[in-house]
């Protein structure tokens, strides 16, 4: 069984053609350029789809469905983007968009985070009954699945894992709010507080990454830190603390089989897993039951295709 | 069809004949004396089931299955409570305590706040596709009901809404983190918050209130707000903060169709409820989407009654 699984971005339209199991055959992008008027979105988007095709010499008529991935509030029960800012999208049809260049052709629409932890469940998750994905990029974004569903609320807007609080009151947040855990466990908010970091320690090591690598990244403190950097390391250990914090408020409501962490910075492997898993097991509500498997994503910018391919 | 549902406190045995509405025909309690042997108190559960059904002319062949709601951690499906503080008990095979006093009748065993959140389910849930309960008593209880059955989680210890930060390194909690929303929503919170209030506001209305009631309780800010007490509406407005923003919390995880707060303190009413929906209309994450509507459970202590008869 083959699908088609698009991840409409911001900045690319990527696609690929998936086999049920999660392995991609073929996949591209190419710019959305989101200022023109979204039906030339759309047609990049099917002329992506038919070129895939066309080169796996795959015709139309074996791809079983194609799902879409999109950023914003997605209705996707009624295949509507809500409202999308960074697509200057509100109320846009795109199933029936994308469904008239592909006619009799099912269309699946669903929220790019909710479709990357699709992915990850698909290809990672091992069948677990409750699975819980957490990504940490430029926000923290989160998806939860149960029973092979995903659990979205009444209204399609739930699993927003983020925007809960970590700090009352705190740093601001994108969302309106202060003191979201996305607000301190972002790549952004590590960005944040490394910077802050350099400015009282100016005699660290991060100054002189920054000056090779052309600016402060997520990788700054991590990568200093483990070169002895002091400063750096304390950057780390506070960054570490605000993740796992959030991770154990994560474990205590859903309790799942697995837990997995994506985002660039889940490469940092066992230096950022080994600290969150020791917290976890500190301050976990659950002390008698059998534990969470705490791991990392492994398919990055995949998880998304994958996941609008293969999600209900 | 008819249960019977108990509910294993650490103080009382209340136990009650319950119709599959949710209607309870009658219902009744003993003291739990929780120090002496267990298989006294499990005597004393039967003996007070079988005397409802003998006062209602009741045969234990009409009822369908006993369901038990106990405190601590529980392990449904083994029929086993794994750990529970007040009962002083440890991997207790309960179930199969229960079922040999009433042999070839279906036993089910739940943690009790789940068990309340089920009642609250069954009777003022509307067959809400999600359903949120939150108790807010002497901790932060909770209990969260997808597609009609109690989402706990692989291991059955999830929902534990109470055990989330609100204040990362802030007031310290019963399980052993610090600034979990429990530390600051609960009740036992309210009354810490409404003594340091009286502290340093010595001709607050709050202290003749407390010597004409004994002590300080939940409702000394709240009474004493309404008449016009400065000190006592800063106490409130305070408190009413910390329990929105972990609803918020709660809303922007599960987008629940309905969300209910009971515990003895959800009487206030409007008085908490109203400044509750306008700080989740402000700050839910969901601003595109159908809301979850808020409003108070009214079951108080039949919730676990009705809950351990009825659910799964």
């Amino acid at each position: 069984m083959l699908y088609i699984g698009i991840d409409l971005g911001g900045t690319n339209i990527a696609a690929g053609i998936v086999d049920e199991k999660g392995n991609i055959l073929k996949k591209d992008s190419v710019p959305t350029l989101a200022e023109r008027p979204i039906e030339e979105i759309v047609n990049d988007m099917a002329s992506l789809c038919r070129r895939l095709l066309a080169e796996e010499n795959i015709s139309i008529d074996d791809i079983e469905a194609i799902g879409l991935g999109c950023p914003g509030t997605v209705d996707s029960q009624n295949g509507i983007i809500a409202y999308a800012n960074n697509l200057k999208m509100k109320n846009t049809p795109i199933r029936e968009m994308l469904g008239d260049r592909f006619p009799g052709k099912r269309i699946k629409l669903e929220n790019d985070a909710n479709a990357a932890a699709f992915g990850e469940y698909a290809v990672n998750g091992g069948g677990a009954g409750s699975f819980v994905f957490i990504t940490l990029g430029t926000g923290v974004g989160g998806g939860v699945i149960i029973d092979g569903k995903l659990y979205k609320g009444f209204n399609g807007a739930g699993a927003e894992l983020g925007h809960t609080t970590l700090v009352l009151d705190g740093e601001p947040c994108s969302c309106g709010r202060n003191g979201c855990w996305e607000a301190y466990a972002s790549v952004t908010a590590l960005i944040r507080q490394t910077k802050a970091a350099m400015d009282s320690a100016p005699d660290s090591s991060m100054h002189r990454w920054v000056e090779e690598n052309g600016k402060v990244s997520g990788r700054t403190a991590f990568d200093c830190a483990r070169n002895g950097d002091k400063a750096a390391q304390a950057v780390v250990d506070n960054y570490v603390k605000y993740v796992a914090d959030g991770i154990v408020d994560t474990i205590n409501i859903f309790q799942p089989e697995t837990l997995l962490i994506g985002g660039g910075i889940s490469k940092e492997g066992e230096y950022l897993l080994g600290p969150i898993r020791e917290y976890v097991e500190k301050y976990d509500y659950n002390k008698y039951m059998p534990k969470t498997k705490i791991g990392a994503a492994t398919l990055f910018n995949d998880a998304g295709i994958i996941g609008a391919a293969l999600s209900e």
